[in-house]
C-alpha cells in the first residue's frame, strides 16, 4: 500500500507514467488500479485528468504518430530523388523512435482489441504504406537493386528499424547515440555491411 | 463445449496444437484447459503424453533451438572466410525460421517467467553470441565496413532476420518462398539495397 501523494501531475507527466506501465504489463493487462498505484494518486484523481485508460492510450499513440508523420512533411522527405528521400525518412524515423522511445514502443506493440488499438494499427500501416511508396518510387528510378522485391525490402527495412525498440537502452553505459544508430541502419540497409575489394 | 475426440495424438501432433495455442494466447495466458479444448481431448489425456504445459514449451523450444544450432555445425558455417560463413549462417537461419515458423516464433516471444523460459532465453542469447562472434571475425578480416559497430550490426542483422516471424505468412497467396526471403535478407544486409552508378 503506497500513500497517495498530492496530485501534481500535468497531462504529460501522467502520460509518461501510464506509458511505462502499458509497456511493462501490456495495455490489456493494465487496470486503472495499476495506473493509480504506479502514479501514487487515487483513481478518481486520474479520472480528473482523463476519461480512462483508453484515452491515455490514445494520447500516447498520438504522440508517437505525430512524431513519425511529421517526418514525412520535412523538406528532406519531400524534395529530391526518391532514394534520397527514403534514406532521409529512414534516418529521421530512427531519431523519432529513439526520442519518443516508450511511445513508439507502445505503438509497435499494440494488438487491436479496442477501437483505439485498431485506429493505432491502421495509422501505423498508413505510415508503413507511405514509406513503401517511396521505396517503390526509388526502385522505379533504378536506384534500388532489382533482385529484392519492393514489398520484401519494405518489410526488412522496417524489421531493422522497429527492432531498435527491442534492444536500444539509452541508459546503458556505452549505449550508441541516436545518430550512431541512425547511421548504422542507413549504412546497413542501403549500402550493406560487406566491403568488396 | 466440444465433444472429446479419441486421443490419436503423437507427441509431434500434440506439440503442433500446443505451439499454435501458445503463439495465439501467449505462453503465460495458456492453461491446460485451453490446450485441452484446442486439442479436443481431455486434460488427463494430455497428461498421458506430457507432464504439463512447461514440458510442451520445452519440447517446442528444443525443436527451434536444435534447428538453429545445427546450422552452426554445417560445413558452410565452419569452413572458409568468416564473412562467407556469416552469410551462410544468415541464409540458413532464415530457412530454419521459415521451416519451423511456429516453433521459432515461440522461441523469440518467450519472456522469462519460468525456468524453461529462462533456459530458452539463455540458449537464444548463446546462438546470437555465436553469430556475433562470426561478425566480429569478419570485421577483423576487413570484410565488413568499419563505420558500423559490430554490436550494432549484430542487432540490426537479427532485427531483420527475426522480423520474418512477424510478417511471413506462407499460406498467403503470392507469399515469397523461403529462398526468396533468404536471398532478400542476405542481399540487403550484406550488399545493401541501393545501387551506385
Amino acid at each position: 500500500m503506497t500513500m497517495a501523494k498530492r496530485d501534481t501531475y500535468t497531462p504529460e507527466s501522467l502520460l509518461a507514467v501510464a506509458v511505462g506501465v502499458f509497456n511493462e504489463r501490456g495495455y490489456d493487462g493494465t487496470s486503472m488500479e495499476h495506473l493509480s498505484k504506479a502514479a501514487g494518486i487515487s483513481k478518481s484523481s486520474i479520472y480528473h485528468h482523463v476519461k480512462g485508460k483508453e484515452e491515455l492510450l490514445r494520447l500516447a499513440i498520438s504522440r508517437a504518430l505525430d512524431g513519425l508523420f511529421a517526418v514525412l512533411d520535412e523538406p528532406g522527405a519531400t524534395g529530391g530523388r526518391a532514394v534520397d528521400r527514403l534514406e532521409y525518412v529512414t534516418r529521421r524515423t530512427i531519431e523519432v523512435l529513439i526520442a519518443e522511445l516508450p511511445y513508439v514502443t507502445l505503438l509497435l506493440r499494440v494488438r487491436g482489441n479496442t477501437d483505439t488499438e485498431r485506429w493505432a494499427m491502421e495509422r501505423r500501416r498508413e505510415f508503413d504504406h507511405r514509406v513503401a511508396g517511396l521505396l517503390k518510387e526509388a526502385a522505379a528510378d533504378g536506384d534500388l537493386r532489382q533482385d529484392v522485391d519492393a514489398r520484401l525490402a519494405t518489410r526488412l527495412l522496417f524489421g531493422m528499424i522497429n527492432s531498435v525498440v527491442e534492444w536500444y537502452r539509452p541508459e546503458r553505459r556505452g549505449a550508441a547515440t541516436s545518430d550512431e544508430v541512425a547511421d548504422a541502419v542507413v549504412h546497413t540497409a542501403f549500402a550493406g555491411l560487406r566491403t568488396y575489394r
